[in-house]
């Protein structure tokens, strides 16, 4: 039996070998070998070697690492090979850069235009209309949270749009300010006034354009769950005590959480109650008109194909219904903001009205211009770079932040599909850009209107263009009338928008699948309610990664003493990760430590050792010396050959390594009757 | 024969789960079980099945990461048990803390005293002298490069010694000044004088015992081999180029290096031929005589036990002459110093001598009194916290860079044995808060004295007693003689000691084992050669941490397309690391993408993958929905009942585990035929 176990596996490994010549990755070369020169492709998945094997032709984009490329045995010729290579390689590139793949994921339009159709068209107008209604209040209300003029919220939503329609690659993506933009634009710009925001709107852009050339979307990966719902719920805590305020109608003072709750609580005996009561009212209906959208009357909705009987289908009547219910609750903000004006005008042509009102907006399209290289501020001119470290590292903070929510959106709507991040940080970048020359402040996908988007039945990125014409033309015919909005009423939309980012619900899931979790999370939390909120995230991001540094340091080692058929204990030592410079000293010690006590041979299972340094193939050198000056045989089983030339690297004497269980039978029967022998010989 | 395969196999995975209660860690519990309740503790190695298995218990320092610990089946139970046993757990906390063992490991003098006879006194004594005569030169010299005068390098080379005695692990440790951490002291000083020196050895030191108390000695595990190379490197030549103007007499303007050796060429002209024909032949001196320490006359040593013919052996001339060339060779720069006081004498008596002398030393023992908490500068008081700003990061720079350079030593001469951190860590840091009550600025082991250490045969640490001893002596009765000595002479010291520090040698080895480590080395080289030194090698483990976080973001997967024996195709992805947030969307995309390419039943080895978090639970959720949507099966083979644990605390639906390779074969079948009948059906 035990045979027959070894004769499979070596055809499976040989099997293996062709196939592994066949993708030209690895395996084939035979770089390592091993002390005892044995077969060295034995790092496959053993419980499989029944299934017959044809492995497919990956493309260069599957290797992740550089780590499982083998150092090639015939040096010279390789490295002759390189430098010829070098040429076509290069050609090779430039020709990739520019193929019609490449053109097409990057004009993304040129994929859905030329088959557009009726449906899509129909699509695309209801939800672009769905969503402008619901863009122009909110651009209102967020250009209050970035600390600018009403009308600038307007100004940076409509230009992005037409420009996503070419280049983005999400069709639910509405460009346009967001609750989280416009607070970092504040926190950035911190009273300097537009031109530092239309500057920021520039920047942004640049950087994130930059960003997307160099491929390096890749950062927001190492932003995780836990960091990302700390941040984006300390956030809308932040935001909805900004808009306290203008619900209470007093003045509040402080730059963090804590000072401006403080402030609110010192002055609340000063609060208007006109304000008040429009404000706390507007939230109400808010929630509730977000409840009556999802009412469904009618029984419950069945997919189309399924068969079921006629009583249980929707009838036209319940269609209609439901669908008013939905158009009537998802436009809750527009409804509300003309309601709110209409109040406001009956009160204004009775005289002074009891609650503030947004105030004069000035009509029309904003310039097309340069963004501002410069300003004036008291007097004196402030220049580009002192504009530049005004803004500091507000500009990496939103750029990332903004891709951040972006890709966020593209990944929940994604359906199965890959979200390509280069793309899409090209797309807000070029955006965010053209928003700059119309005045706009920096902005992104915002979640909650591509909910909206596409839930409204969304088809292409066209319908950004409907979104865009219904801004244009509330900025053409209707900002006389946005005088008359009362200032509560927007903070109202903002935090009935804003509450629901709040993310209580992912601490118990947290919870569930992995306690440590919460400590990225929380501190996050913690830290953005107490610090700036760019400080907040980075120290969520640094606790983060010291987790994954804390992994690479400390890997698991197995222990166990082992008996091999003829007889002979050893010690059987299996490190579940790679061995890298934190992590090195650490398992020496630990082998060494245990060897000692046993005073049995001692192997090591490299299985899972997937990599390895220098540093670590100083530490197995010594290790093999030790053991060699202690007399004690140490074997390496199964050591992947792309880790077996990095150890080899170093020329350690009596490194032996091995790959089938039988020889390291064999090995280990050598070494002990060596041993014996000379014992009995002294 | 797959029969007996699976048998096997099963059985082995029995044994295992009774031997895994046995030791109480992981497999026993069966917490995650996996969608098909199949036996859950298949992640051993499966190669050795055949052996009889005997597990050890492991003491509680095993584990590394708790990633392998179970979450319990039995929670309610497990949460009452854990409240009952924190009171327990505390006491046992506590007795650890003070047991006769801990003891032991605190106090090391309690391991060797006890035993001390007297060849290890013997041993001890010649040892200690002869690295006293190492010392005083390199501490008179050492002080030069700290920026201080001659005297301070002997205060802090004595009362350290006594310390370390008692503290010390590591026989071979001579405690004191080094030049790299006087170059520390100096760019941290910079200028401001002794007091600020003084107290930064204060400082230094109660930082380091702070370190040891709470066992951060692990963190220069991140400090990797290439690293700690380049680092030393620079310094070597920051050393080697602030000796030269003693060399050749002249004024050298300028912080950094390259500054400095502009400076130098400008300055070249007005250099003093008498200081620069003595610098130079005392290096050639000193180097010469290195090489003399190595000869040895008559027959290559053997070991005495060996047997061979009596002309092979060496005579007792040849001992002799063996012998006192290696003392010749190694006292050579306590050698050099008596000779140059002595050509330097010769001149002063005969008038100004045509070179720079030391000058006046104060004569006796430093005053035995607190650091200075203030100093008085241009007659204005600097307080405590300014001084502690003045000096700034460079606190922390100069404990870690001491540990680091101590536990090298302590590993260097390890032979086999693991070390402790976080004893070395409370005995530094001791020896520079006694050091800092005698006036001694910032000391560690010095690596090229623990050589000569080592060489003469110390046995203990009371070795260092004779070396404190012969520093006393020379404070007492020798300063006055130092006048005489010739600054060239110093820094020809200096020179030939540290020139040895430039780590060539290690490049070749590096190319050879992994080419991507000459990035952080030659990254830190550099950055420490244009930088200060403290950022220079922040910004080297800043690299190489980024290559940690590389190795976790983009893992390797391996992809084939395999048949089952049934004759069903599946694509088999092999993801060979962990699965956590800054890799698990690239496995996504990378598993979705071939999935739909290929639309085959996808299969995810997850052998190697040892850990997992809520980022990657989420991920899993979403894959398997999205392959739900579009009807492929999606089997996890292999999973580690703790990282299914961590997947199954989101409930995603259509989750399939299996650790079989029959289960999968039966899995693959049903799922097909369900979808062929569908097909059908409709």
């Amino acid at each position: 039996m035990i045979g027959d176990n070894n004769d499979k596996r070596r055809g499976s490994v040989n099997s293996m070998k062709s196939a592994s010549d066949l993708r030209g990755v690895a395996g084939g070369g035979g770089g390592g070998g091993g002390g005892l020169g044995l077969n060295n492709a034995a790092y496959i998945n053993e419980g499989l070697s029944d299934s017959t094997m044809s492995v497919q032709q990956p493309d260069s984009e599957f290797v992740g690492s550089n780590d499982f490329i083998l150092v090639e045995n015939d040096k010279k010729h390789s490295k002759k090979e390189a430098i010829k290579s070098i040429v076509p390689w290069m050609k090779r590139k430039a020709e990739r850069a520019f193929t019609k793949k490449m053109l097409y994921r990057r004009l993304p339009i040129l994929n859905w235009l030329p088959k557009y159709n009726s449906a899509d068209a129909i699509g695309d107008l209801v939800a672009g209309i769905t969503v402008g209604l619901t863009v122009i209040p909110q651009s209102l209300a967020y250009s209050n949270v970035a600390g600018l003029p009403a009308e600038y919220g307007l100004y940076g939503s409509f230009l992005g749009c037409f420009v996503y329609i070419i280049l983005g690659s999400c069709k639910d993506v509405p460009m346009g300010p967001t609750a989280i933009a416009s607070l970092l634009t504040f926190q950035a710009v911190s009273g300097r006034g537009p031109a530092h925001a239309i500057l920021l709107c520039f920047l942004t852009g640049v950087l994130e354009l930059l960003m997307g050339l160099l491929g390096l979307g890749f950062i927001i990966d190492f932003v995780s769950g836990p960091v990302s719902s700390g941040f984006t719920s300390a956030a809308a805590l932040i935001i909805v005590t900004s808009q306290i305020k203008d619900i209470l109608a007093i003045k509040v003072k402080g730059a963090t959480f804590t000072e401006q709750w403080i402030s609110i609580f010192s002055e609340i005996h000063k609060s208007s109650i006109w304000d008040a009561v429009l404000g706390i009212s507007c939230i109400a209906v808010l929630l509730i008109m977000r409840i009556v959208a999802t009412i469904k009357i009618g029984p419950s909705n069945v997919p189309e194909n399924e068969k079921c009987p006629a009583e249980n289908k929707p009838t036209l009547f319940h269609k209609l219904v439901n669908k008013f219910l939905w158009v009537f609750g998802t436009s809750r903000n527009a409804i509300l903001v003309v309601i709110g004006g209409c109040i406001g005008y009956s009160f204004y042509i009775n005289g002074e009205p009891p609650f503030k009102l947004i105030g004069d907006i000035p009509a029309g399209m904003p310039e097309f211009k340069l963004p501002p290289f410069s300003t004036v501020k008291d007097n004196a001119t402030v220049t580009f770079p002192e504009m530049v470290s005004d803004l500091g590292s507000g500009i990496v903070v939103v750029a990332l932040i903004a891709l951040l929510e972006n890709i966020a959106i593209c990944k929940a709507f994604a359906n199965g599909k890959t979200v390509d991040a280069t793309q899409e940080l090209i797309a807000i970048g070029l955006c965010n850009i053209a928003n700059s020359f119309v005045q706009g402040f920096p902005g992104t996908g915002s979640l909650s209107r591509s909910a909206v988007n596409n839930a409204s039945g969304v088809r292409t990125p066209f319908g950004c263009f409907y979104t865009g014409i219904l801004v244009i033309v509330a900025l053409l015919f209707f900002t006389p009338y946005f005088f008359y909005v009362p200032k509560a009423a927007l903070a109202a939309v903002i935090i009935a928008a804003v509450v629901f980012m709040v993310e209580v619900k992912v601490v118990k899931p947290m919870w569930r699948t992995k306690k440590s979790d919460l400590i990225p999370g929380l501190g996050t939390f913690i830290a953005c309610l107490t610090l700036p909120l760019e400080i907040g995230i980075l120290i969520g991001i640094g606790v983060n990664l010291l987790f994954i540094l804390y992994h690479a340091a400390r890997p698991k080692i197995t222990v166990e003493t082992l008996t091999t058929r003829t007889g002979i204990d050893y010690l059987m030592l299996t490190p579940d990760r790679c061995l890298i410079f934190p992590s090195v000293d650490y398992v020496r010690n630990l082998v060494t430590k245990h060897s000692i006590r046993q005073a049995a041979p001692a192997v090591i299972d490299c299985s899972h050792i997937y990599g390895a340094d220098y540093t670590a193939a100083t530490v197995i050198e010594t290790l093999t010396k030790d053991f060699a000056g202690r007399d004690q045989p140490l074997i390496f089983y199964n050591l992947k050959p792309s880790v077996c030339a990095v150890f080899e690297g170093l020329s350690p004497k009596e490194f032996i390594v091995c790959y089938t269980e039988e020889d390291l039978d064999r090995i280990l029967k050598t070494k002990t009757d060596y041993k014996l022998k000379g014992v009995v010989t002294s």
